[in-house]
């Protein structure tokens, strides 16, 4: 199977420079979810070298900032799922920027320590998000726009 | 109210230099659960100077390395909660270094996406998972003993 951040469609891809590229999730846990993830295909954390990390982090820190000036969120979980015990699905490392709105769940409380709840729905749960949660093509735009220079 | 990572009891602190500390949580979230810290109370990610971010990194890299030496485990879910919106409880940065076991949930997919999931119990089972998951002293003493220089 095609690596799917290796081969990015033009209509996910918001940036891109020498080290990293930042995508909008096709499977959204909440409206702009975004991953940022390193040009090279790499699956561990280790394999990264110093000059990456720092882009990964600068990547982080523009998708917080272009998501705040157009979708408004109130907060952001940013987190990494490393190794398929950890949920890592896609074999690329990635990191996920979700931003959050107040209101957006009942029990906010707990954020990233969600990550090893066994919730039996949950990929129903998280499945139903992906739909009500894709931006609208307004929100895509003017999120596309925000990355342009 | 002191803030719990100023003033961090010997018992939960593994490792501290001049700008990080490194904790076991007291609510963990799975066995091993700890959180990295930068020393300065800040509460925002943009409050954090290069250095300190640089830090934060590198403390990250030190909590998977001690851990997998001392109990390890088959992956790890790293993420931050930034702003009460998102989970975000304590008014001091942190981040969380969650080690994962093969098995240790029936639905590891997803992992930090989870964090947006509106779960009604999902405070019963993380409360479940504080008592349940406490390291044992023997296992507290070697993680200790790693972070030892």
């Amino acid at each position: 199977m095609k690596c799917p951040f290796c081969n990015a469609s033009p209509e996910v891809l918001l940036y891109e420079d020498d080290l990293i590229r930042i995508l909008i999730d096709s499977y959204p846990a909440n409206r702009g979810h975004l991953l940022v993830t390193p040009k090279r295909h790499v699956e561990k954390w280790e394999e990264l070298s110093f000059e990456e990390k720092i882009a990964l982090l600068r990547g982080v820190e523009l998708a917080i900032e272009k998501l705040k000036q157009t979708l408004n969120p109130d907060g952001f979980n940013v987190g990494i799922n490393l190794g398929k015990a950890a949920g890592q699905t896609v074999p690329h490392l990635h990191i996920h920027v979700i931003p959050r709105y107040e209101g957006d769940t009942n029990f906010p409380r707990g954020g990233v320590r969600k990550a090893v709840l066994d919730v039996e729905d949950e990929n129903l749960k998280l499945k139903e998000r992906w739909i009500k949660n894709r931006m609208s093509k307004e929100e895509t735009e003017k999120l596309r726009q925000a990355f342009t220079p």
